[in-house]
């Protein structure tokens, strides 16, 4: 394996994407050359981590409209082959905010683009995304890192991947925690495993190894002893989408460790690009919650680890109320004890 | 796999194992004519579950003294070679009251015996050591089940395998749903699938479904989903020791579940053998939790879904503080709000 992993690669004619199933066994990467073939690596956590996706979809639109314009298509055809592909490219996962962002991204840009430009400028948005996204990263790992000022030998725990691998920079609730580890202040990061696709054992621990970040890997059952025995300092995480009153989708056991957290007066953040607020939804409510194969949760690897037509509740998210939430790190700032109010005035002041 | 699993088959002079660590892809056994072998069995989780390893225990003993006497040894040397042999064997897990409650009475008999019928008493004690935790198991699902009582479409999440492989019988945890569902009172049970070793997935998945109870599989870490989106009118576990003010000690998540069900206001309960209470020990502060091989969480199926050299915690136990705790089912009755207390005044009424 190379020194960095990237998780997306735009040849400025291909998408090239790591297959993240793989790791960390295998370091192997699919090509893509349609916008189908990237939904299909999205649909299929080829690429995951809900920052990424956005990048991959922004890229993926940008196939979409080259093979369009390679088949001659123009005026009210083009629009709806591309309005096809939007809907192709937003449907791979239905949770993450980031998708249809990034898709609604692209449309203004079609939209408002003559056929000409379209190419060119897609693909210029489509990278703006990609180096948006890493700076993002960084200011919300300088951000996250503030709120731990003067203190050292941090016990943090994390949950699934949000690291390099799951954005296009250092990552959100992994990007702070790089952070923290680049001014030495890191003692101990437990790293759940992350079942039933295991983001934690494959992804974050291999991060966090090739970081030099002290940590330990630990089955997400084994997180509440953790904070009964040892002084964790927070819990840090990602986001899917975050409702307008602050209610958080995130990787399925996220809503778990906020309660374990509230229980054990463990301070609980969540780190997560300001795009992924959702302002069309009030509440965690409206937020749908991916149902994926049973086969995750019979499986691991490939084989059967329980009857093969046992039933299964496999929710790919959960959505944490915004009472157990400490705080929200963004790339503008935290937004501490977040609900409707705090939210509303915090993105007033943003635009004053 | 024939219709019904049993733990453990003593034919008179060999003890034949269930390998439960094959299930449930495959069925086999393994033969043991030493205590050694079933120290080893133990150990490595050939037979697991609380009750199942005191029964085993008793007739590693069985073997012990038939080899020691086939030896030729008498006397003194035959006392202290016996005392080593129920080292190795209480040695084989730390947690589990039932090894050493159980080798502390084939010591009794030992002890009171003339040496030419040690070896027929020593067998009747550990034939009536199976013999009583399967009369145990019915009555702790009879006393679980009229908790119960004028209920139905009950939904019931439980974690690891307290049923007929843990046991001589139907259970413990599992007893009692099996009980409930004997009575159709049972809408769904939720068995967390228990990382890292997946008894739930491995072997409580397999039980629930030969026995035909409506049931879903899940990851540990969606337990509190669950709690949150259905209406789970309890959580049942078993338990490995427990103190005396009521601490308990089990799988590894069973604190974080107690701490989750205190959330979602669901009653918490224990189902084990009144033998569980270890009565030497005050508080949970002083049980001893066994920390397995690293390799446990590195690994799933004897393949590694994380870097090989990735630091690990892994504890098999957490202890479950008595305050989470609304009931303890035992074959004597249920205490509720166990505590130093109740649990004491609930021993004396017993001898009256």
């Amino acid at each position: 394996m190379s020194q960095h992993l990237r998780s997306l690669n735009w040849t400025g004619s291909e998408l090239v994407i790591l297959d993240q199933t793989r790791l960390p066994n295998e370091v192997t990467t699919i090509t893509c050359t349609s916008h189908e073939q990237v939904a299909s690596a999205i649909h299929n956590l080829i690429v995951r981590g809900a920052p990424a996706i956005g990048v991959a979809a922004g890229y993926a639109m940008v196939l979409a409209i080259r093979n369009l314009l390679a088949q001659g298509l123009t005026g009210d055809n083009l629009k709806a082959a591309y309005e096809a592909a939007s809907h192709t490219v937003e449907s791979a996962r239905p949770t993450a905010v980031n998708l249809s962002w990034a898709v609604g991204q692209m449309r203004k840009v079609f939209e408002n683009t003559p056929e000409e430009k379209l190419l060119s400028e897609m693909e210029k948005r489509a990278a703006a995304i990609e180096t948006e996204d890493r700076t993002i990263c960084s200011l919300i790992g300088e951000n996250g890192s503030r709120l731990f000022e003067g203190k050292d030998n941090l016990q943090i725990l994390t949950h699934c991947n949000t690291g390099a691998l799951a954005t296009s920079g250092i990552g959100t609730a992994l990007g702070v925690i790089l952070t923290l580890h680049s001014h030495n202040q890191v003692g101990c990061v437990y790293a759940d495993e992350t079942r039933p696709v295991l983001q934690g054992a494959r992804l974050t621990a291999v991060e966090l190894q090739r970081a030099g970040v002290p940590s330990k890997l630990i089955c997400d059952n084994m997180a509440a002893l953790v904070m009964r025995t040892q002084p964790i300092d927070a819990v840090i995480v990602g986001a899917d989408r975050i409702a307008t009153n602050g209610d958080t989708a995130n990787k399925i056991g996220t809503y778990g460790l906020a309660v374990l957290a509230k229980y054990h007066n463990v301070p609980f953040y969540i780190a997560a690009p300001f795009s992924t607020f959702d302002f069309s939804i009030p509440t965690g409510n409206e937020i749908v919650i991916e149902e994926r194969n049973p086969d995750e949760v019979r499986q691991v690897g490939g084989v059967y680890t329980a009857p093969e037509d046992m039933d299964v509740f496999n929710p790919a998210f959960d959505v944490t109320p915004h009472e157990l939430i400490s705080g929200i790190i963004t790339e503008k700032g935290v937004i501490f004890h977040p609900d409707e109010i705090s939210i509303k005035a915090y993105e007033r002041s943003l635009q004053l």
